[in-house]
């Protein structure tokens, strides 16, 4: 690591709670391979506005990551919400600019880039998506305004929250939305996409057994996206493999939202292999 | 180091300039030789009342060390400030304890320390102080209040000055306090004197060439503290070191008010010669 002197510029994760938060380790990894002074802390916060005037009065805390329950807590406290953050509602990504607070939204961004990663490109594809929750929601203004993506389905269990999220991107100018039921239009939306992503919290750990997607509706050549990266392979992602089609893990979309702060906070390329090894006890099972 | 994660916790030394501070270099490395989870930054502020309200809302900053210009100004933005940071009108230590900030000072048992390391015992003895700065002030009242010092003389070069901080010592319950005058009555204070606290800004460098005490005016025996840091051993003290005195240097000063300030802040006693380490180069000639 880096010295620590007075040059050296502080970033921190907030949230409440914060203890579990991977972010410390994939950061600092990456400020240590790439050789920066910088350090980055967490912080269990409950006063989002005196907390974010104390960053105002600290010129060297670069960066804040935003996590539950405050990423739409804190656009009333900052001085810039960039539009793709306005458009979701919610802000993952706070820089300091000088004093001025700008924030952005990662979440989405990360998760395109980790499907670009993979080799998939999303012009003129079908992209359905398995919840409408936040980072569903997040993820899918991304593909709206920074794809070619030719439609964007959304199924979820409560139907009033899915009608709101296909009514906000169909305002924020996505074309070809709409939207169904997870129990009635599962078999036919997945027939008709080639890219799915399963945003919702089935799978995760300690119901690893469980899936949404019945195996036998799985066809060669779609990809298959599980944002839940606890366990690092979920019963979806593995089935998915045995049917032939690409997979991208959840853990990747950790990585890269973290990767664009990571960028956008020190201007240089993030060194995305020491951020995964720092995270690795999470991907080698 | 110990590995950041989101239990490290964070202290920092604010100031205006800041970048000359050596307070992170002392720090990290005992943290770094204790095994502790803290990490210690420097941060150029201007705003000290909206950083410090943003200090009450993390609780993982654990302590600030206060330097100029703030020393003064932060009293009026903290919840407690203690008796003898109150009487000298100045904090060099804010410790956070649980969203209440503790002021306090160790500038003064930090030079109180670094005499008894060195075996010397103020009980019954004279002491006295060439200056009336901030310096001279923190360490007379901590002189006065934590030891059984026989008599304590100020000189200085603006009488007001000097006046003046007598008669604080005097108000403050200091009855063998007397003052006077650096051109006209060094010969005779210190022939009467035990302990000579050098506390003016003669012999730091560039001018590491001047003293302001002749030295055929010291006498075996006496001991001869020189705050003075820059060079480790300046003139009056080599020169002291030939009259057969007892020689403390300015740098233990340092040392001992960022040891006291660690071991408020961690619990922990402070493993002093890592932090000397850490400094060696101002030590090492």
């Amino acid at each position: 690591m880096h010295t620590i002197d007075t040059a050296t510029k502080l970033c921190a994760v907030i949230g409440n709670p914060v203890a579990h938060s991977l972010s410390p380790r994939m950061h600092n990894a990456a400020y240590r391979a790439a050789n920066l002074n910088f350090v980055y802390l967490g912080f269990h916060i409950e006063n989002v506005s005196a907390f974010l005037n104390g960053v105002r009065a600290m010129p060297s805390f670069r960066g804040v990551s935003v996590t539950i329950p405050h990423k739409r807590a804190v656009m009333d406290h900052i001085d810039v919400i960039e539009p793709m953050a306005q458009h979701v509602g919610s802000v993952n990504t706070i820089t300091n600019e000088g004093g001025k607070l700008i924030g952005s939204t990662t979440d989405g961004p990360g998760a395109l880039r980790s499907l670009t990663e993979a080799g998939i490109n999303l012009c003129d594809r079908r992209v359905l998506f398995l919840g409408s929750g936040g980072a569903v929601r997040a993820v899918a203004f991304a593909v709206s305004e920074m794809t070619k993506a030719s439609h964007v389905t959304i199924l979820g269990r409560t139907r009033e929250n899915v009608d709101e999220l296909v009514s906000d991107l169909h305002n924020a100018g996505c074309a070809r939305v709409s939207g169904g039921s997870l129990n009635d239009d599962l078999r036919d939306a997945i027939a008709s996409s080639d890219i799915i992503v399963q945003g919702t919290s089935v799978g995760m750990e300690p119901n690893q057994h469980e899936t949404c997607v019945p195996k036998d509706i799985l066809c060669p050549g779609q990809v298959v996206f599980d944002m839940v990266y606890r366990p690092h392979e979920t019963r979806l992602l593995r089935e998915a493999k045995e049917a032939g089609c690409t997979v991208v893990h959840g853990i990747d979309m950790l990585l890269y939202q973290a990767a664009l702060q990571f960028e956008r906070w020190t201007g240089a390329s993030c060194p995305i292999e020491a951020m995964r090894e720092a995270v690795s006890d999470l991907t080698s099972r």
